[in-house]
């Protein structure tokens, strides 16, 4: 394995990655540089108020520990307590326009002693749903994943279902994407061939949809309705995410981890859509398990 | 022990409590009543934009289980997986006035077979604070469990300062109040006089801060920090509290569960208040741990 080529990989991503949504913002990103005490450190990239999005992170990190936290070693008792190092690049964008998809992505690498293993994925989070641009989400997945196997696509999106769902609320977070964890295998330059791939199709995955979309006019109630349901975003996040709850366990840069908050969030008493209307649709028609290519 | 005896005094408490709330806000609370399928239910009375208060929730339950989950039996392997009952009530309260602050309060009482205990509290959230609230507070604190013993709100008050601890903020959720978990000594007629005594004390530990506060004029600014700190309340009730954790893995009532989220929350970036302004002056002399009576 090659920590040095990932980490090279994972810096170019990032910068490439905030290049594009400079350009599509008009706004610069903010850039902190953050150090960790145990060892290691990254940079953060950060837009606030931008021109179109309202709260957005595009992070790097490449951390180290002695002894890693039990959130991390549940299904690998092998290796709890271990020296470990873990990096990756995660990025969370929340558009203010509700008619713009909040999106997700991360590729990361970790090791511990001679075990190691990628994990990665991207997935999407519309407010209000278009089969368009949930198709075509879906076929930048199915095709970033191609190379590695037919079945690929189809066992990762299952996996995005299964992670992404808020069984509190028996609810999934959006339309969903791919997600993978403990890849591994056949080998090293595979798996880093097809995390390389993800990585890169994350740009033409997401913004012919911002483009579609970032000049629908909206008002307070689609903002209303955003900003309610960028409650279930934070419920997720806080209570499930494994990563979120890994970097705040593990002494992580609390400000760069819940960069993946949203920046205005509503809660409100067992609100319901009114049925026929557009919000009700995001609960019929996109809230579900479904095939999108 | 008397599960029944407990059960009414919890009854009145919340009908007691709703009527003092309705009372001070001129609106009324809506009923919700609730039934479980696994076993029990429970009676939601909430308000939503309030002539007071913005959003808040005074529950009663009394549900049961056939085996108990991991998050309430981890220190007591002996009743794992035994069946239970727990019965409360638990209030969260958001007035629309900065100046006002959040208030929880929680008495509660489990049994799973032989094994019974109370457990329950209270703590205040200021978001200016001010010393002459934080002191009434903790003296009715002090005061509801004067009865049981001179060590007891000492004890109880370093608990929830322990207890309501944000560890990835390195930051007290407020100014603290009192909780305890496991009492079940000296005898069961002793800790329901303990518990009913919290109860009781309630509503003169924070009308007198609310009828202090509720008039004092605000504007955008104390609207802001008041959502970006609610940030923290969420971040303190989805990672860490049992309470919550345990209804949302035990199948309870989500809607009733997440009453406790503010109405309107908002995350920024490494955010941090001007050197000398109030927003500074809440972290500096009342966002630590000190003796407040």
């Amino acid at each position: 394995m090659q920590p040095q080529a990932v980490h090279q990989f994972l810096e170019t991503l990032q910068a490439r990655i905030v290049a594009a949504l400079e350009d599509i913002d008009g706004q610069r990103f903010r850039t902190d540089n953050w150090q960790r005490a145990e060892g290691g450190g990254g940079v953060t990239r950060v837009i606030e108020e931008g021109g179109l999005f309202e709260r957005g992170g595009v992070n790097l990190s490449r951390v180290q520990g002695k002894a890693l936290p039990p959130s991390a070693s549940a299904s690998r008792p092998q290796i709890a307590g271990r020296a470990w190092e873990a990096m990756g690049v995660s990025l969370v964008l929340h558009p203010r326009n509700p008619y713009c998809p909040t999106v997700h992505m991360n590729v990361r690498f970790f090791s511990a002693g001679e075990t190691w293993w990628f994990g990665g994925g991207m997935d999407l989070t519309p407010y209000y749903g278009f089969a368009e641009d949930a198709r075509h989400f879906h076929e930048k997945c199915r095709d970033a994943l191609a190379p590695f196997g037919a079945d690929c696509y189809p066992r990762y999106k299952r996996w995005c279902d299964d992670y992404f769902f808020l069984k509190h609320r028996n609810e999934p977070r959006g339309i969903g994407g791919i997600f993978f964890d403990d890849l591994a295998e056949p080998d090293f330059d595979t798996c880093f061939a097809l995390v390389r791939s993800v990585g890169d199709h994350f740009l033409p995955a997401y913004l012919p949809i911002l483009e579609r979309r970032k000049a629908i006019p909206f008002g307070s109630r689609e903002r209303e309705f955003q900003a309610y349901r960028r409650g279930r975003y934070v419920e997720f996040n806080l209570v499930y995410d494994r990563g979120t709850l890994f970097g705040l366990q593990s002494g992580g840069r609390t400000e760069s981890i819940l960069m993946s908050m949203p920046p205005r969030v509503a809660w409100r008493y067992d609100w319901k859509p009114a049925p026929g209307a557009p919000e009700e649709a995001l609960y019929r028609e996109f809230l579900i398990r479904r095939e999108w290519t």
